[in-house]
This record gives structure tokens, C-alpha cells and sequence, in this order.
């Protein structure tokens, strides 16, 4: 295998749970808003539902690039419609701070500490498609141990477009198989691969509760293929110094 | 004075120390090529002298942007010729990697104890006219513990252009006050302030060795003033829990 250099992450999925994080902040919201009767999973699903479609319109030119937090915030509006929440009655402060939820969610269990037994050896930071201060905020609230933030704001490109790995592959300035991408979806992975970076698959089977399917396993022979983040960690870490 | 969210430097001179590690890495250049009759100090200094009129062909609109890399590596050619030495005889893989020491400079010796510090109650990272690897690999080089790559590389822009600091307040999403550039430099200073952008100024008396004059004491009331980075950190954590 291709000596490594940078590990860069897709974030939502396969480094932090969006699903349990973002349920979390709409139960109290529901609650306080009267609609005890949707499930906190419902909102959280319907949310991340309109996330691909939102920013497929970007990725097909229809639209310039803006900043995953303005896609979440118009998607709320899109939500709190779907599920008949009058959102005039509702402060922009407070659907702002919301949508921050995003910027709040944790981290899966195994995922801390394999980042810090990595950092030493290996360049790490995010590839994903949130914006700048998403990631930061993201970061600080989930103790992860990123030391450059890249991905769609660096690019202005949304994945799966090829931009969206190649320009980060330039950022590091590092041959394209020095970088390897680590996701949970194997569509990610194939579009990096034929980026020429390399690929590590980590599963993340909850992540979509019992509706996870498509990824429940590699589906290629990706570079690593790893049954969590300590997994993974003890992959890359072979015939490393501690 | 505004609560201060994150902390931006910048890094050639501020945080690291050129003159003295270029040097390092010209010394034994010079002397594999018979050059020891050239100070390894004043070909540092012959560097750096390149380093404002390149950038400035880029900030007047002259040239589109590209990375710092490759002006160091343009200004090193124009060093070479200055002090007569035939760039032709040398392989192309011997400049790039001494334009390479520009990517492993040492911090001065109070900072990356005080970043330490810091981090836990600021968002930290360098808003530097170098590009992203550069940055990347300074930081592990020096050990310093930044989060998030600002500056050129994102914002297209060279300080002390504007874009350069607003597009990396808007990248973090703050209130401009809340973001604070330290710079040894009051000219970076001014153009920050007039961003909107708060100010701390650590003098670094030997950056130029014998040669520094501007920048000796502040030269405005900038919102903090340090006698260096430790001094910094004193001040900027009074009240925060250690």
C-alpha cells in the first residue's frame, strides 16, 4: 500500500452521530412549540433528507456554491412546512440557534480516541461538506483533534464532486494517493478513489437507525477496510512507533 | 473590551522565526555549492526581501493569485542570480526542497507553551500569507496547535488586503471584534483594525536581528499589547478557569 500522509474525513455519519445529535436539540423544541406529537427521529430524518437534493443543486451549476449552513437553515424552513410548524411564529434567533445544531453533535464512542493515537503520524482533518465554522464549532464540541479544516467552503464544491477531493488533495499539496479519504459510504469512497486518493471504509451501521442499508458494508476493496475507528486506528498505525 | 472568540496570527515573524531557519537550511547549500563566502543570514534576508514585491504583483491585480510556495520558489531563483550562483547546475528537486524550509521554521521559544494555554478557550489558527500545506506542515514542524488553516490560500487574498482578513472572519462566522489577529507587525495591525477585526500586538525585536526598526513597541492602542506570548496568554486567559 501507498504510504499515507493525510487521513481527511467525511464528518456527518462517519465521525458524528447527525441523527441522535439533531433529534436531541428538536425535542425540546417540539415540546416547546406544542408537537409533542412528531418524533424527534422523524424531524432529524426529514432534515437530512432534503441535505443531498439541497446540495445537488449547487453541484449540477444550477446554483453558485453557499455555505452548508444556509442549505440547513432554507432545508429547516422546508421541515417545520413538512411537518405544518407555522415558522413565522417563530424567532429567526431561535431557528438560527437550531440549525446550530449541527454544529453540536457528538461524536461516535470509538472515534476520540483513535483520532489521537493517529494525530502523531498522520496529517488529519476533515473533508466533508459542512462549512468552516461548522467544522470549528463541530470540533471543539466533539474534541476532535483536527489541525486544518478542508472540504466544500476550501472548494466550493460539494462531494461527490471530483473537485471536492481534488481541490483538497492540492490544498495538502501531497501525491493524490498520499491522501486517503475515511467514510462510512462507499459512494464517497468510489468517487475519491477515482480522484486517485486512497480509501479506508468504516461502517457505521446506526447511522441511519433500521433504515441504514446501502452501507452496511464495504462493497469494494478499498485500501483499509476497518470495523470501527479503533480498528482503523490499528490498521494505520502498524509498524508505527507508539 | 469585546469578548474574543478565536485568535488568528500571523506567523512569519510572529509566531516563527525566518531569518534564523532559513539560514540554518541555506548553510549547508551554500557550502556544498562553494558559496561560504555568502552569509547564510544575508541570503535569508535576500529571500525575504522578495517576499512583500512578489506578493504585491498579486495584491494590485497585476497577477492572479498563487500560492506562496511558488513565489518563494520564483524569489529563490532571483537570489540565486543576485549572489551569483547558477541556478542551472542545481536539480530542480534540490530548490524545491530548499524552498521547503520555509515549511519548517522554528517557533520562538514562548509560543507553542502558551498556544497550549490558550486553546482551550480560543479558536486558534494562523491567518498567514502562507498557503494551507505550508501552514500544515510548519505546525507540525513547530508544534503548534492550530484548528483550522486560515489566510491567503482561502481567501485568494495577501494581506494586507482586506479580503484577507474579512473573508477569514466570515470563514469563522464571527462578529469581526470577536476574532483577534496577534501580529508583530503594526501594519498588519492597522489593516485588521480597519476590518473591524480586534488587535494584539508581541513585539519580536529579533526578527531582523540588527536590522529591526518598525516594529519595536506598538505604535497604537491595540486592544492587547504583550510583552510576549506568554505575557499574551496572561492576559487573554485573566478570568477564564486554567
Amino acid at each position: 500500500m501507498t504510504q499515507i500522509r493525510a487521513l481527511v474525513f467525511d464528518v456527518f455519519g462517519t465521525v458524528v452521530d447527525w441523527r441522535n445529535g439533531i433529534a436531541r436539540e428538536a425535542a425540546p423544541f417540539l415540546k416547546k412549540w406544542g408537537r409533542t406529537d412528531i418524533d424527534p427521529i422523524a424531524f432529524s430524518d426529514a432534515w437530512r433528507g432534503r441535505y443531498q437534493p439541497s446540495m445537488e443543486e449547487i453541484r449540477s451549476g444550477r446554483r453558485p456554491y453557499c455555505r452548508l449552513d444556509v442549505l440547513h437553515r432554507e432545508n429547516l424552513s422546508y421541515v417545520l412546512q413538512y411537518f405544518g410548524i407555522e415558522e413565522a411564529a417563530i424567532s429567526e434567533q431561535e431557528l438560527v440557534s437550531l440549525n446550530k445544531a449541527w454544529h453540536r453533535l457528538d461524536a461516535w464512542p470509538d472515534v476520540v480516541a483513535a483520532l489521537d493515537r493517529l494525530k502523531p503520524h498522520y496529517i488529519l482533518g476533515p473533508l466533508s461538506n459542512g462549512n468552516i465554522s461548522l467544522m470549528v464549532n463541530l470540533a471543539r464540541h466533539a474534541k476532535l483533534p483536527w489541525e486544518v479544516v478542508l472540504g466544500a467552503e476550501i472548494t466550493h464544491a460539494y462531494k461527490p464532486s471530483p473537485q471536492a477531493y481534488l481541490r483538497a488533495v492540492e490544498a495538502l499539496d501531497l501525491p493524490h494517493a498520499e491522501v486517503c479519504l475515511v467514510a462510512a459510504h462507499n459512494s464517497d469512497l468510489r468517487a475519491a478513489r477515482s480522484c486517485g486518493l486512497s480509501t479506508a471504509f468504516v461502517p457505521r451501521p446506526d447511522e441511519y437507525g433500521s433504515h441504514e442499508k446501502a452501507d452496511l458494508k464495504a462493497d469494494s476493496e478499498w485500501d483499509v477496510i476497518a470495523t470501527d475507528f479503533t480498528d482503523l486506528a490499528d490498521q494505520l498505525l502498524v509498524g508505527k512507533s507508539a
